[in-house]
């Protein structure tokens, strides 16, 4: 079945999803990231053929997802494209043209077949964080098959009890999609994995806390993302070997000096780098990302081997769509110490109204304490380019 | 404490809220209409009356919260301001241009004092229907107390459960700001009251649905949002009063003929009658309105004198801010056909992305039963009027 579709796949949809999925690889000094876009060269492969051997594929939209229930199950989770502004013109046949690009994106990459961890996915998983995606996904649903995770509002224990919930349905759902059972050992197996992984991230994170940082924002933004798109496996061994690299560098002092900028925000998916790029243009560098391509990816580790601790790792994720999101906002406050950022971006997706309103009690806290901060919201146009230009580079001499 | 303010309100405030709350108060053949807005002329000294009297005033956005509670506990529910563009511009300091008028109004009309239903207040009771109002209350709550219910996403049996302990929070707050138990008793008799008024808005409703229809839908309109605003023990005879001289108009065929239109969609708060009276001016008649000011308001009676039956009925209103709000499409069906409507004009406040995503599942279920639909995304602002003018105007000409 899905052998036919595969065919149809790299007959047809080959040039679109080159041209949809152009997603500037550029040779670094670091062979870490080489490998890394290496390996992101060969993930379509690698993944079919993973599908041919009778694995199940899991496409995510976000980082509330506990991936840990799918390697689990022998499933392969994956991130979903949606960073691209080439496939929003067909989404805007259906949707609002009022509502986020990243939303707007994903459905058109869906809806033109241009996307090959879509057309890979079994199903798709998506969450309740915002009211864009919650009733896009009510649409996406006719084009694939989907499970929706209730995520509460509030973080309250009644909130964690409903979450707890969802998480033992998602372990259901995911059992009967694999047919494999999920046993303690192989949950176990799993969360040690990923925390392995995000270990090796605050390792990074670190790292980039030193002057110079030895990584430049752009290559930091790509790594993030592309850890949504990679086999976990892959991904490991390549973190290790970066970890390494810096740590060189750091030891001789290698690395990128300038403004030092915290991002904070909504999240940058594959193919948008439009801010990070106009940052370090103007004579940033971006040291750190509060952001789900960044710090929400992988900060807090699974604490124990039980659903209940791998839902309380995912339920404390600060994310601009739960009420009272107050951790965020002392998490932005200590990053900036930690990572020696001498002012913050407010990145904002247009038309997010979570992470918009949300930006103004941050920076009247953040002003508080004399952090300078810029708030910026845009789309995935070029447009305002050029009008950004002018106001990060004001914002990088002044601060 | 509140005498002072009463003091300043009425000294300083007067002229303001006067611009403000302007709501076009005309003369109507119906002496019960008459009624309704001299009741609304004395609303706000009733109001003030009523709270030097020791009563608590409860200031409500939606119609999600059980005043059936406030009543029992002898408090008063109080819907809020937040239907003009006045207060806008002083609400996008704090908040982003990019946000549905109604949510900037409201926030608008607290900060800068205009409304006296605001003012009145000793808390407002929010919700999370939406990421707006969500995120909005978060900044409102450093100018007023706040109590905020978890309405869930969902509407499954866990979702219920939550929201039953959210009912049952509400009513512990309530008690504590009142003062007062509420007692079976004393609940069974508020349940029975709003019952009441329930039930005489259907016998309204039914009556509309006669041609010609006995009320112009700018009427109807007046009549439900200031609903919200009067005290229930005055409104409710003046309903009786209202549906007797409607029967007599429907038993001589007076009222009024066109194209019967219904109209779906986003709220119209008190001060916001722009589409309704567009659609009336170009040749429409109004004869129902699917909204929270409309059958949202008063569908569904509470089916017993427990709690559980009480949140059972809230639990039932069919917001588009639902996942998978299917019984909202299955109940505009169902009026088109109940009120013998021509066409239905879905109305979506700019920026409101639960309603205007939702539109596109409305607009295709209602084109496969070949009922005509126009979809109107627009602000309170009038730099839209001319053209939403040409195209309802084709519309009404075209069904």
């Amino acid at each position: 079945m899905y052998k036919l579709f595969l065919d149809i796949f790299d007959g047809i949809l080959k040039n679109l999803i080159t041209k949809n999925l152009n997603m500037g690889e550029t040779m670094s000094d670091l062979k870490a990231m080489n490998e890394l876009n290496e390996a992101f060269a060969n993930r379509k492969d690698q993944l079919y053929k993973q599908k041919e051997e009778g694995r199940k594929v899991f496409g995510l939209f976000c980082s509330f997802v506990p991936i840990e229930l799918i390697l689990a199950a022998n499933g392969i989770p994956v991130g979903l494209c949606g960073g691209k502004d080439t496939t929003i013109p067909a989404a805007e046949e259906d949707l609002p043209r009022n509502l986020c690009p990243l939303i707007k994106s994903s459905y058109g990459f869906k809806k033109t077949k241009s996307c090959p961890y879509f057309e890979a996915a079994d199903i798709v998983i998506g969450e309740t964080t915002c009211d864009g995606k919650k009733k896009m996904f009510e649409l996406m649903e006719k084009m694939i098959p989907m499970h929706v995770m209730h995520l509460p509002h509030f973080r309250d224990e009644r909130s964690a009890k409903l979450w707890l919930d969802e998480v033992k349905d998602l372990k259901k759902m995911i059992e009967e999609i694999t047919g494999n059972e999920i046993t303690e050992e192989k949950l176990k197996e799993a969360i040690d994995k990923v925390n392995k992984m995000r270990k090796l991230f605050y390792k990074i994170y670190k790292l980039r806390a030193k002057t110079p940082t030895p990584i430049k924002g752009t290559e930091a933004l790509r790594l993030f993302q592309l850890a949504y798109l990679l086999d976990i496996d892959t991904l490991i061994p390549i973190l290790e070997k970066l970890v390494k690299e810096l740590e060189e560098k750091v030891e001789k002092g290698e690395g990128y000096e300038g403004k030092r900028i915290l991002i904070s925000g909504c999240p940058m998916v594959a193919g948008n780098t439009k801010i990070v790029d106009i940052i370090e243009e103007v004579g940033g560098v971006v040291v750190g990302e509060e952001s789900c391509t960044g710090t929400r990816q992988f900060e807090n580790l699974v604490e124990g081997y039980d659903l209940e601790k791998l839902a309380e790792r995912y339920f404390k994720i600060p994310c601009a769509c739960i009420f009272k999101n107050d951790n965020r906002i002392k998490r932005i406050k200590e990053l900036v110490k930690e990572l020696n950022a001498d002012g913050v971006v407010y990145y904002t997706l247009q038309y997010c109204h979570t992470f918009n309103v949300e930006g103004a009690r941050v920076e009247e806290e953040l002003k508080k304490e004399g952090i300078p901060i810029i708030r910026i919201e845009t789309d995935y146009s070029e447009s305002d380019k050029e009008q950004l230009k002018t106001r990060l580079e004001a914002f990088i001499e002044m601060i």
